[in-house]
């Protein structure tokens, strides 16, 4: 499998082979029609990437026949100029419109009322009322998105570049007293920077980038929102989150670092976490039920003495976004296949001590996998002398 | 009505009384549960902002007794140091769960079968099936956003003054060969700042900052997104957008403007532009049916000959979104109200010639409006000496 970096656009015959995926799976589940509302399967399909808002984006997928995509007048010239597929364009005026002239009249045209028409779980309620014909619920396109291309292996290997960039940074310059948003500025300024020089045309709706650190006074809290103004401290354990989506492409990196010293109390946790992840990456082979990679992990965790400290699954699949099926999770039964991208980040959380958490962006291959993102991973590397 | 800037967080009264006037329009549809799936609408009742990921956050609003959350494990630290309103908790492990831990079946014990439940048009079509109980479609909590509180006032009254400091500094910079990104850095960088100084807990997942130049080569396109290197060109019309989220209250600020000289065959569309916003300001007083607005400025610009040069209609909301109902649009028959916050900007698009729009945030007060945003408006004003 080449890992490549690939910074270009898709070609028209890369998201005509994703469409030819989609149709195949409408054949065997006998559908006449698949309705893509969700902007992230629209991106897949067409390169075209938007915010929703309250004028409906509907894509119109026929057995045969080109793709109708039906948008408001306002965004046709936009549309146009990112989207690299094939696609007749159903224009409507604006939302609100006069009656008759509504996005919903339009749509209804080209939707045979006695055809079964494929829609995913995300589709609104408020639309699919709307929509003609019997409604199926089945998430095709996320069913494809599982398993990524060459192309998409590509993009990804390019992204984790960027955030490995910027991880370094992160470590360089993250020090006691160093205020969040300082950070927070260095980093996605440098990412930023990169990716305009590596694609002068990114496309900054499908961009993104993050650049923050959790001190251990809130690290035990992953979700939590650092405050902009939160200082770094000594000690530990800090955790670095570098996510980036670069143009379209999502990746992630994080680790637990220490400043000047690492706390007795801390060094458990770390190793167990440590261990965690080597097991979890032990079993990354094509053919593993998924749920089962979580299930050992939580169990090697909870034998440390630590099951009431992970609060989140061992990971989850990147690609057009950052956060995306498959899941190493219980609950999760398939198979891992090759070419699926992971991250894998088995966690350990202590209030009053702090988090314990590496993540990396994996693809898997033929015989095991390949770590894409690249950063110190040993307490000792981590452990960062003042 | 007080125009005084609000920069803190939303009282444990003021999140009260919108859940009350939630409660009063389900007791009048006869709905035992309410279900909020959209996060801006999970925001405007609890103070928690969050994206949609593949983990459902749903809140369930049941005719009397406290609102029920249900979110993952991962969330609970961070929501309950935002939310701001009494709430019980309902906490799923993780997405997907084992075998009878999932979302669902956590969510379906909180809601009776046989009760009539109340639903965004928003809600995926993956949860309304999830969902017990008669399923009826009603945007109540969008109907009640319509009309803004005095707190909410205050709070767009504090966000429009971050971007008429933007803007300012826009027109300040802007000059032929400037690059967008320098701009877009030097504009977003001066309001986040002052974000952050005046609001030093600003929640970042509901703050965001634009600022962006379309120039005269593209402005007739608003919708398309600039290229970054982009630079600004002599003449015009540029048209700027600078727009922000500032700590959950959306606003914008749009100009037309000129780099030296305005050429002859723009002079006569910015006047119609500058018109038909006259127009549109004459009628905004409450009691005017909003279609009316839209279908007037119309029929003005349409008589001036620039009828196939409108793409869209003439204004829309702004609240806890930088989008949203109501509309000044045709197919939008409703009263024009006090304490709405609506955009005014109509607009001429040439392709070839640019763009003409300009945009304020506006409130509605008992006798007519005022514009909350403040930036030059004459083409006088807006034809920079270079």
């Amino acid at each position: 499998m080449s890992l490549r970096a690939i910074k270009t656009s898709p070609s028209k015959e890369e998201l005509a082979d994703r469409l030819e995926k989609v149709r195949n799976l409408m054949k065997q589940q006998g559908l006449d029609y698949y309705i893509s509302f969700d902007p992230v399967n629209i991106y897949y399909l067409t390169n075209f990437a938007f915010y929703v808002h309250e004028r409906p984006f509907i894509l119109i997928i026929p057995k045969e026949d080109i793709p109708k995509m039906l948008i408001p007048l306002l965004e046709k010239g936009h549309f146009k100029s990112r989207a690299k597929c094939e696609l007749d364009f159903v224009i409507y005026y604006e939302f609100p419109a006069q009656n008759g002239e509504n996005w919903y009249n339009h749509y209804q045209k080209h939707i045979n009322s006695d055809s079964k028409v494929g829609v995913e779980s995300a589709l609104p309620i408020g639309i699919a009322n709307k929509t003609p014909g019997k409604i199926i619920v089945s998430d095709i396109i996320e069913e494809i998105r599982l398993i990524k291309t060459d192309y998409e292996i590509g993009r990804t290997v390019h992204a984790s570049r960027v955030v490995n960039k910027g991880h370094k940074i992160l470590l360089k310059k993250c020090r006691p007293g160093v205020l969040e948003f300082a950070l927070y500025k260095e980093v996605t300024d440098a990412m930023t920077s990169k990716i305009v020089q590596d694609i002068p045309n990114a496309n900054f709706r499908a961009t993104e980038t993050t650049g923050a650190v959790w001190p251990p006074s809130i690290s035990h809290d992953p979700h939590l929102i650092p405050n902009i103004f939160a200082p770094m401290e000594e000690g530990g354990p800090h955790v670095s989150i570098v996510s980036a989506q670069v143009d379209g492409y999502g990746v992630e990196i994080e680790r637990t670092f220490f400043l000047g010293y690492v706390p007795e109390k801390a060094k458990k946790p770390f190793e167990v976490m440590y261990n965690a992840r080597a097991l979890a990456y032990d079993l990354l082979k094509p053919g593993i039920i998924m749920s089962e990679v979580d299930k050992k992990v939580r169990k090697y965790i909870t034998t440390e003495g630590y099951g009431n400290n992970i609060i989140h699954r061992t990971g989850h699949g990147l690609g057009i976004t950052g956060h995306e099926a498959p899941f190493l999770a219980e609950g999760y039964d398939r198979e891992l296949e090759s070419k699926m991208i992971i991250s894998v980040e088995p966690g350990i959380y202590i209030p009053g001590l702090g988090g314990f958490r590496h993540s990396d962006t994996v693809l898997i291959t033929e015989d095991g996998y390949s770590k894409l993102t690249k950063a110190p991973e040993t307490l000792d590397e981590l452990t960062i002398s003042l």
